[in-house]
């Protein structure tokens, strides 16, 4: 299937700025970008459809680099509250009703929403064998899924089910080639050394990359200083956990040593700045962070603590926020924010040839409908993409060249059902 | 023209937590709510229409405590830049070339990406006699209008005839009772004590409120110190300003003392959060200022240091952004910041009966469809508002009864045409 946009305007990436807008043709051959430029036919390409790409923006899928896809059950239930609040009085007792067809649906509407706000792939921590999965792996997105492992030492029972539940989805979805899978160590505060130790024998046998929760609030910090002597990240550097391809989930309270060691081992540092800021846990370095080269991508986290998992809303707030806590309008640009939401978050995955609109790259595409004030007068659309957009500008949306949604159509799930389950789920467990 | 919201999941003042949601009919006869509660037929209501409120969320029309309508041309153009550079090198410079037609349609767009937005009133400073506010007249939208006012003693020529502008469209448009004028002295750093008296004199003699920009850089505070030996609050404070209806645009950089005044003399004090930390000017003392009973409300500044008119960002960022600089989830609450996005904002621009839903109040309304990802479960509608929103959810719009948008269609204005004029605009100014 050959698939023409017609004098779109693309925003592609640009070595002085970053990224800039341009209108030009791109065409798609099956699942990749096979031209970009000013005239695809002219130089010899074959279009089975082609689409009209007035008034249209386009951009590379965006790529959500921290969430837990089933906790959108709990969407704007959980506000306003201190985290221990949050954590122990709400959402564990809520977590703890949870069935798997529940988990399942939540997943949907966690795919739905990051689908319907131009999303293509993402990285998910999650607590069930095979529901979760299943759930991801019919929406069509792009994935790197981790079974959430919490264990006490090499022969907790539960702790060595949960690495279980990981194989198992391995085996049962690993056909399909938009899923790809970590193991997913939750954090140094709910696993043991000898734990971590199993966890490390495990990726190194199945050849697999580790997602962690890592320096998220002061009190994991100071535990550690105490328990270990050192921080969270050199703690787990001194274990050899970074020879591995990491993703560290918000990395917000970080020593200068700590920073150092994120940027020479190459991990990628997801960090979750609307969860961060809603939590209490403040803001991460970001800055800093970007001066040293550390490799950064953007999550939403949960809806449980966002409360929503737009992108365009973690773009948005990256940008405002670290200006306003560094009183600089020059802390974070837009440029950088789109930059850590698409081509880092895509190489955090794992997945190599995705992330910008470039030939030969997967087509996993995001097309904006520019007939919004919020994108009027088309000036920059860059900056569009972090300051004004809403996420809701998406009309359509492509992986590996098939629509996932177009002109605003959902293919692959059944909208109405997704709604009417979550809401009869949160009646029984929080009604 | 009876109007009956049947069944509708409706946002309600409530005494114990500040709002909450509740399912129920509301009615609406010519201008005003007329009935809210379990059964409006039953209680008499004859209406001459119906509208089903499954799935929809309908809420007081959010209003807009500071902008500048005509700049929303310039949304997207001047990002990611230091303030001087910000002001002197991009926006001067083009607000320059504008004509009054561009600013007729800036302004339009502006109002336009309200409506869409859910913003029912809004208090408008700007820059030109006549064409700005009858884009406002035209738009249907509350609004309140100040001509900003720059002058250096009572005797300058340009002082006086930007007085005369407030004037003049207070006798041209007048008569549209959805429209306020206040005057605007733009600021303590652009008029002088002369002419700040006469406008107190103007303001005094016909009966009006004051909108004025204050304290909003480091470098005011510092300037005023240095020139008047104490802050901009107390300056204006001693030369009896805040003894008018006073509206106080971003209030950011505020000792104390200054705290103390604006909470005894009943100031308004309109925090621009986004446009705050966009432009490096940090955050507002929000948490302090809630505790010493200022009065808050949240406007967006405009589209060239936001880059939206859209009151879901600004409710959302003053949340999410306290919480992250005070390291407290507990900073500032979603009902907190629809208060002051609502009821406060009413006040503010001198709009007594609107900002809440309530019998005998105006119309003024914000009809949202729930079958939104971002507002699904409908677990807390009050938290969605400022948790998960986008805005664009959003899908009708009433102000005095009067629809102006009504299931997305816009009813006074032309969307085509305002894209085309302010793309037009833009590219002569900027292309």
């Amino acid at each position: 299937m050959n698939t023409l946009f017609k004098g779109i305007t693309a925003i592609l990436p640009d070595e002085e700025s970053g990224f800039s807008a341009k209108v030009c043709d791109i065409a798609v051959s099956d699942s990749v970008i096979s031209y970009i430029g000013d005239d695809a036919v002219k130089n010899g390409f074959v279009p089975d459809r082609t689409i009209d790409g007035r008034d249209k923006l386009i951009t590379a899928g965006l790529v959500n680099s921290h969430t837990h896809s089933y906790m959108s059950l709990f969407r704007n239930s959980a506000d306003d509250l201190m985290f221990h609040t949050w954590l122990f009085d709400r959402i564990m007792p809520m977590e703890d009703k949870l069935t798997a067809e529940d988990m399942y649906y939540g997943t949907q509407l966690a795919c739905l929403e990051m689908i319907k706000t131009g999303t293509t792939a993402f990285l998910d921590m999650n607590i069930a064998r095979d529901c979760i999965t299943r759930a991801i792996s019919e929406s069509g997105l792009k994935a790197t899924i981790s079974r959430g492992l919490v264990g006490n030492g090499r022969d907790d029972e539960g702790g060595k089910t949960r690495i279980e539940d990981t194989l198992y989805d391995m085996r049962t979805y690993g056909d399909n080639k938009r899923l790809k899978f970590m193991m997913g160590p939750h954090a140094i505060y709910t696993t043991d050394r000898g734990y971590l130790e199993l966890v490390m024998e495990k990726a190194a046998e199945y050849g697999l990359g580790i997602n962690i929760h890592l320096s998220e609030s002061v009190k994991e910090i100071e535990d550690s200083i105490a328990q270990n002597g050192c921080s969270p990240v050199k703690y787990l550097d001194d274990m050899g956990m970074f020879k591995f391809h990491t993703v560290a989930a918000h990395c917000v309270q970080l020593s200068d040593e700590d920073i150092d060691i994120l940027a020479e081992r190459g991990v990628y540092a997801a960090t979750n700045p609307i969860s961060n800021a809603k939590l209490g846990n403040g803001f991460a370095r970001i800055p800093d962070m970007l001066d040293k080269g550390v490799k950064l991508c953007i999550g939403t986290d949960s809806a449980g603590s966002n409360n929503t998992l737009n992108m365009f809303s973690d773009m948005n707030f990256i940008c405002l926020a670290h200006k306003g806590n560094c009183r600089s309008a020059t802390a974070v640009s837009a440029r950088q924010a789109l930059k850590m939401a698409t081509e880092t978050g895509a190489k955090a995955l794992g997945f190599d040839n995705t992330g910008i609109l470039k030939e030969g790259y997967a087509a996993d595409l995001t097309v904006m409908d520019m007939k919004y004030p919020s994108l009027q007068p088309v000036n920059d659309p860059v900056a569009a993409m972090c300051y004004s957009a809403s996420g809701y500008e998406v009309e359509s949306v492509m992986v590996d060249g098939e629509f996932l949604m177009e002109n605003r159509e959902i293919k692959g799930m059944d909208e109405e059902r997704i709604y009417f389950e979550c809401n009869k789920a949160m009646k029984r467990i929080d009604g």
